[in-house]
């Protein structure tokens, strides 16, 4: 039996990672960390766990958790983790973060887009980006594994084999992402209440979003050589759901069958990942609730673009589902343990 | 393993059923049955099921189908099983029923209601109502189950305990129900449109809805005389969910503590009965995904009345969850067998 | 043209009452009114008006406003305009209250219901109860105009007509309630987010809601004795619209017919009260962003019940267009002024 | 007093039109059009015009109309329009079609991307495109208009003034569309019921929307060259709103300052085109219900490219508002008038 430690387990996220590892079979939940609810009854703050979840929310103690956990999810905002990780801590145990602390190799370039010094620059090299679909032979002896956000995920994942293969054009790669509002996480601010959120759409961080970095970093690495990106992530009124409809130019004479044969060649093993027959657009409907990301493409002969497409749970296989499939692989356990739940739909 | 059929799958009743039984370690779906898209693979019906389900879906042939399963479900329009059920049959498999043919044992009240002459009266009193916490001693040895409509379910187990008890007034029982969108069904009409549901709350089949006879004869069960309600059935903007606000006079004298003691009396060793705590009402969103019943009550000491309240998953504890626990409960199976999912929010 | 100011015109409310001022063709707004904004332009707290109000927020200071203004209307916490009110401010302006601070006759009851000692009762007996479909006559002369509840005015207008003429049982009525999310305010609370309210219905303040005194007071003056109603609001995940579902016991051998006859009569002249056709529901679609209530009711003769629904929106009959509503019959206007706009669907 | 008739009245565009002409008050609606409700009141078939609209739908009669009507709407399925025009119509009244039949001037795309063949191409070189920020001296003295669809309203509105000045690459053009649901009409199909669109985000059409051609032919106006674009249109779970996100790269040297200025320029006296504020994104929510097309951009300096935004109401300026816009330029009233309504929020 694993023991899990979750910090910050009263968030979205958090939440969907305490229903996942309920239902894993080789998991205990240690620890339900909180810093707004220590002391609180976990079945208080989310009431779906009402006789479920019995145990009370403690406050942070990394050091005191890393003695009793097997693995420790830190699903905390910027900058906690890197503000406590130490050598210590990663010689004890496991630490899966579902934060973006160690998620790009450059310090510069973390710096500049999150605007905050790193405070443990020492241990980026050492951490293993968790993208168990690209990453998944160093993931099995990481001791600390930067989970992927949401949209790079998503992005990643719909894009990576067509630059490995240099199918598409690197410097002509547009990502227009749209995500559910629990990628907003559970604060109390005024733009995330259902009146201004329901009936809307709009694009935020045009530009400027902080998960263009990664995606980057990681485009990069599968092209060779530095790729940018313009990425710009919309807000929709639904729970959950991500879906990246992204744009780029096809190279000279690379067809559709050979397109298919990339993605497929590329996520023929992969459990979680399902290519969807011809004309098929991915939805976030029918990926709800689950780990599987959605992917298809559609090429625009008279522009020679190629639109590429994703759609995953932002809370799954975005967040908490993807942080089960790492801890799955870190622990040597079949990569689908606990997650081979169906879609739930509607 | 149990090998299951269904038919009726394409619906959304049936859909949820699919996703349950996959997720059931002790069944294997036999039969995926579709008037509407017979020849079709499943997933492309569903397209959460893409890779999940290989199947194609097959038109009813419930006399072949009973020689293949161990148990069938009928998630189909009303009628339907009551126009083909046979001793042969019931001789060979279990039927689990999520239609009403077989809910209402008096066959005028049944014809009144749905206006239709019922085809098959001979099953009637052997067919069990399948409300486990009412009826666990019965289901267990049965041939033939009737699973409880949607709006009943949440309805019965709200009031039944204090019925029983003698608690409330029989004769001041009016029930306000709200349900979500899916218990409309897939059908492609107009009014279950998203512009028509989306932004509106409206009423429908103001005393007349065809769940009221069923509610009163399983509360005239409970009050061990003929009960009326009045039933108000709601349409809500969301796909999943049913809220039931129940209101009674409170009998003389019957104080909180009461109260709280006969819910508790009644459903203490019920694993899908959460009794929430004093002050909490149910929520739909609790629920959600999950095959519990939330409950609880407040007394307007001024009026003298109280509020019975509960909250399901429609398409869960009112419809393919019950039938799943139903299953379960008639194989022998832990009744919990393939539904300790956590309810899944948001 | 009237010159109007307005006291909290950053909630919903106070917005709403912008937007239908500004289509009014007697009125200009002199003030913005605003606590928490203020500085702040007015296009930048709701960016729907951009570019059409220039105007900035200015913090409330009722005197200066009375000087300035031929109407205030007060869109305010619960409190505010009690703890201001002078009859200095009376004899310059006409003032319409949209908080429940003057709503209620008996202070004791105000009191022990909103659990804050009033501060003004000596303009309680002067403040008339804005419900023009009742009190018309009144408004015409008032100073000081308690525009009634989102709630109040929907249940009061299903009810009244059958209770003044003795036609249903003063002792069986029961309430339930549902609201859009709007009646909620625009405050930044975690229950208001939007992946708390979406996908779920729920009870709030179960026999013990603010609203439930005002509805009281105003019945027990249709019914000319004291009333008690069970009172239940829920709320719905939907911006606008309030719908209600009252039940009662009908008075013997009173016939559909003559509960129709009362309803026509009562309303016969009112432009914003529409009857529907027998059988028709009232829904919260068909009256958005109107200032219509749509009425109608069903009766259950198995138990001698009726059920009398009204659907409203609750920003506009519920709140801004009401206010506009006195405001035109108090400055002599045509009731329907400005508020002639068809309601808007989808 | 200007006499309209409306073909197709009883689709959402159509019942659009009607809510905005009755608050005209330049226009009397003369003739409610619908094949589908011939005999039918109006109001039956949208209760929000209980009480407000008397009149019955009549099946169509072009020619009859012709005679009653000074200017006819229609609101009509592709091909409608063109099977039935003629000169004697035209002679006698004003024809706004806002279907797709005479938007395109080059029959062989028109017929490639819509597979059918065009009925009535002698009048394609009349029919003036009614995009009035643009067009405005050619609508004045037309007789037929064709009424932009509501993508391309947005798209080409947000694109235009930078492809005139040639400050972006033409052949960069990727546009990214969102819309609400009450674009897909209001037929009864599969695909727009509540719990199928609810809860979920999708690209459609995706390269092959009809749309595109449209798009293509105005934005080549604009450019003076063929200008060609990859479209993608997405279904929103919400009920109104388009949100266009269109990228370019951005020509050598062109600065913040003189995007903003272009789109100054061109637009300064438009009074339905809002330029936002440096950094606030277009939401859909701040244009609801008024003819209103809110813009702005954003400077990707890494990439080179230009993020430009558009949102509007896709049943007031992508279809019915632009119509009555189209109508007001036509008779020479004032372009806004029945069309200041501020945005409804929320």
């Amino acid at each position: 039996m694993i023991k899990a430690g979750i910090i910050g387990s009263t968030g979205y996220a958090g939440e969907e990672l305490v229903r996942l590892l309920l239902g894993h079979k080789d998991v205990q939940i240690a620890w339900y960390g909180s810093q707004s609810y220590a002391g609180k009854k976990y079945q208080e703050v989310y009431r779906n766990m009402f006789q479920i979840v019995d145990a009370r929310c403690i406050d942070e103690d990394l050091k005191r958790l890393s003695d009793e956990a097997d693995v420790i999810f830190t699903a905390t905002p910027q900058g906690f983790l890197a503000s406590r990780l130490s050598e210590e801590i990663l010689s004890r145990t496991k630490v899966i973060d579902l934060s973006a602390d160690f998620r790009i190799k450059e310090v510069s370039v973390y710096e500049k887009w999150y605007q905050v010094q790193h405070n443990c620059p020492q241990f980026l090299d050492e951490a293993v980006y968790g993208l168990g679909e690209i990453n998944q032979e160093k993931i099995k002896s990481a001791r600390l594994i930067a989970n992927p956000g949401c949209y790079p995920t998503c992005s990643e994942l719909a894009i990576y084999p067509l630059l490995k293969e240099c199918m598409i054009d690197k410097d002509s790669i547009v990502i227009d992402a749209k995500s559910g509002t629990s990628g907003a996480g559970r604060g109390a601010k005024l733009d995330n209440l259902y009146c201004e959120v329901n009936e809307n759409i709009k694009a935020y961080n045009v530009a400027t979003h902080r998960h263009t970095p990664e995606i980057e970093e990681q485009l990069s690495l599968a092209a060779g050589c530095p790729v940018s990106v313009t990425f710009t992530p919309h807000l929709v009124p639904m729970n959950r759901g991500i879906l990246v409809t992204a744009y780029a130019s096809l190279a000279k004479d690379v067809t559709e069958d050979e397109v298919r044969d990339a993605y497929e060649r590329f996520y023929q093993k992969e459990p979680f990942i399902r290519l969807l027959d011809r004309g098929i657009c991915p939805e976030t409907r029918w990926v709800r609730g689950s780990n599987y990301v959605d992917l298809n493409f559609q090429i625009d002969e008279r522009t020679g673009r190629i639109v590429m497409m994703g759609a995953l749970d932002n809370l799954v296989k975005g967040a908490a589902g993807q942080a089960v499939q790492n801890m799955n692989i870190l622990f040597g356990l079949p990569e689908e343990e606990g997650l081979t739940m169906a879609p739930m739909f509607p």
